[in-house]
């Protein structure tokens, strides 16, 4: 790891590790160079700062789901196919970065507006599009139900990384860790649920078998 | 405030504040302290250390929300009804306290057992007991599908919460702030999505008017 693009990569994976280890956001310019074993000076050396390295964790997390979603948006497919695909997709981006959401939160907050300027064109602009175009699309073929894109946004987000956001709580359900089963059953509620109740004709919900 | 109840509550009173100005639960003693004008001994002497604190904020604000879960779980009325009050509740209490899911959060990962323990006892598992009889009533009764409470419970508090904890977010829908009209929409939407995701007989969602 001695050239400068796996060192950078070095740290992005070590923050990553700290703030799933704390399961929190909240991470540190010393503990990262701590747990790296390298100076804090070599961590502002290739991010500039801490906002610097938070912000390429949020690029290298997100890059690969916002792929997905484009690729999505163009596909041939039912508006109902693509936002099953995506709520699955969304659930594993969780699972590998289930500090995402608190990081967007996070950088959202920054004072420095380039910062949080950046996560808007990022992040959540393509994310409403999304919302936008596949609801558009739902109600005019006449399979979805006609409600506001921020609403979709904030209920598919806020539903989809509470497995991972709770996972300190699942022992009162009598479940220990967060498997492939376990996750593949939270996929299937959560698609169930919504794509159940954004549906015009309910019993579509059985014949693609929800 | 020179009685010692005005000042606990007005010490918490200022920590909430404080909580709900930086949209996190992250907030320190000498934070605290400096706001309401008092030394950080003063906070120490009426809550032992900050955990103390925040606990008796998380137990301020959940006392109301817990006890209109016990009076609507022996209410007489389908369980279709109960989740729709308790939705509709839920999202006010979070409007009331929009840290209230990451203060929950930060306490159970304390390393006192005894402060994550009584979130336990005082939070989850009567919330977890509440989805779990509603849910048993319903699939009963004939109108709700079975689904494992653990979900709903995760899919109801993770998308109440959304309209507060994204409110960084929504000018990019043209939004400004959240007015009662705006919270009333949220409400409709996030009742009429999981309620007609959970009925069985999704004909009785237009009866319902959802």
């Amino acid at each position: 790891m001695g050239s400068r693009p796996d060192m950078r990569e070095y740290l992005m994976q070590t923050a990553s590790e700290i703030m799933i280890a704390k399961d929190s956001s909240e991470v540190s310019l010393s503990e990262i160079a701590e747990k790296a074993n390298h100076s804090p000076a070599l961590v502002q050396y290739h991010f500039g700062n801490k906002q610097g390295l938070l912000h390429a964790i949020l690029e290298r997390d997100g890059r690969r789901a916002l792929a997905q979603l484009h690729e999505l948006m163009d596909l041939d497919l039912p508006a109902v196919e693509k936002l099953r695909i995506h709520i699955s997709g969304l659930v594993s981006a969780y699972q590998r970065a289930p500090y995402l959401n608190r990081l967007i939160h996070y950088m959202i907050q920054s004072e420095d507006q380039e910062v949080s300027g950046k996560v808007f064109t990022v992040f959540i602009e393509p994310l409403a599009k999304f919302y936008e175009v596949i609801l558009a699309e739902g109600v005019a073929s006449g399979q979805f139900r006609d409600i506001p894109p921020m609403h979709l946004f904030f209920i598919v987000t806020g539903a989809s990384d509470q497995l991972f956001y709770r996972s300190n709580t699942l022992r009162v359900f009598g479940i220990s860790e967060v498997t492939e089963e376990v996750k593949k059953d939270y996929v299937r509620s959560v698609t169930g649920i919504i794509l159940g109740g954004l549906l015009v004709d309910p019993g579509a919900a059985a014949r693609i078998q929800l």
